[in-house]
């Protein structure tokens, strides 16, 4: 697949340069002035929103700038600057009907994770496996970050990809993933948030108890789906910095 | 009461002060060379142990070398250097009773808790005022830490004690606190041992969805009553820095 990358822009200390890796759309945060390998740290987005929303944004400006690591996030496929399929569309019209009439659109959503799983996994490895080309990546220790939507396709990744050896999870459910869970041996940091109104907070603790991890801490804060603390952030900052230095 | 402090003595950067308050036991911890006011942590111990078990100092150690903050340890009442009740043995010999026979203590160790509290209040109230006379700890912010028995004793005190603004808590369900936790305002960091034999997982969720804080957080870590793992005490360190510094 082709690798292209965009020439690099600077803001507070950190370098963004958006890139194409064949039919994927990315963008890579470095520290500014990086030079030499450093630890990666793979971010993946919630469903409906894209490789820069807020939340990944976030995360990447200090893991950059803080911990001096680089960061990958891509659009997952039928997200952001890529097409949708009908599919999809289908899958998206079915959850948005479900959660309207109040009822647990858990299925549903499993389903959709099931759909783009494949296609998100290998995606994933190749962008690993480009990016640590560049110079100022290199082939450091990796790290994947990524709750709901992104903590579905991050479940399969982590189990088929033995260069990631941490990674920061949560705002899901056990629903079509106990089996995939226990394959997952990493350290695992798993946030909840407990008066989530998408996630059954019963279902959000299965997840993590299924986890095959020896080392895992589940994080629960009050708050709904979208409400994670900011100290989160940092949290995670020093939990990527334990396992990746 | 006569507030008495042995000589210091210094050990890998820091300072240990024996002190009696009265009739309460108990040691003062501070970075070696330590001039002027700062935060103090005031620590609990669990049950049937003493203020300079190995969790207490593993904690007070690091809380004044790396966070510069003044640590004070108490023998609580019936514990470490102090005279045992005959209603306390009794208490005690209960519980032994019911653990060994593999039945749920909760209801005595509720029962023990409330025998001790209003004391163990009070002199902790007495020993922030006592300590935060002294030229190097001066009156700074105060935090709490404390699990198990720890928890039992400083969720009454943090119902009560205003000067606390921060705590870390744990290890105990929610039997007989529900009410009290409910007056618990401060942000609060509260430890869970996923497969504690002693403390049912329900009940130790129950306990953390009581806390009236609107800030809490959750930390649950795979492993039985006594085993938390080390980097839950750099985590508490980073909590109170965040709130007393």
């Amino acid at each position: 697949m082709r690798f292209s990358l965009t020439s690099p822009t600077s803001t507070d200390g950190v370098t963004e340069q958006s890139f194409t890796l064949g039919e994927i759309t990315g963008v890579l945060f470095t520290p500014e002035g990086a030079t030499g390998p450093r630890p990666l740290i793979l971010m993946g987005h919630g469903g409906g929103q894209h490789k820069k929303a807020p939340g990944v944004l976030a995360g990447a400006q200090r893991f950059a700038a803080e911990g001096g690591f680089a960061v990958a996030a891509v659009d997952a496929p039928n997200h952001g600057d890529r097409p949708k399929s009908e599919r999809f569309i289908q899958y998206a019209g079915g959850m948005r009907t479900r959660i309207a009439a109040g009822e647990d659109p858990a299925e549903l959503v499993a389903g959709m994770h099931d759909l783009l799983a494949g296609q998100a996994v290998a995606e994933w490895q190749a962008v690993v496996t480009a990016v640590q080309e560049l110079d100022h990546v290199g082939a450091g220790p990796v790290g994947y970050w990524g709750v709901s939507m992104g903590c579905g396709l991050g479940m399969p990744l982590l189990a088929a990809e033995p260069r990631i050896r941490a990674a920061v999870l949560g705002l899901l459910g056990v629903h079509g993933l106990a089996e995939t869970a226990a394959q997952v041996t990493v350290p695992v940091r798993f946030l909840v948030q407990w008066d989530d109104t998408r996630v059954p907070r019963e279902q959000a603790l299965a997840l993590f108890d299924a986890l095959g991890s020896t080392e895992k801490t589940l994080h629960a804060n009050p708050g709904d789906h979208g409400g994670i603390p900011a100290f989160e952030t940092g949290d995670a900052l020093r939990f990527f910095a334990r396992h990746l230095a």
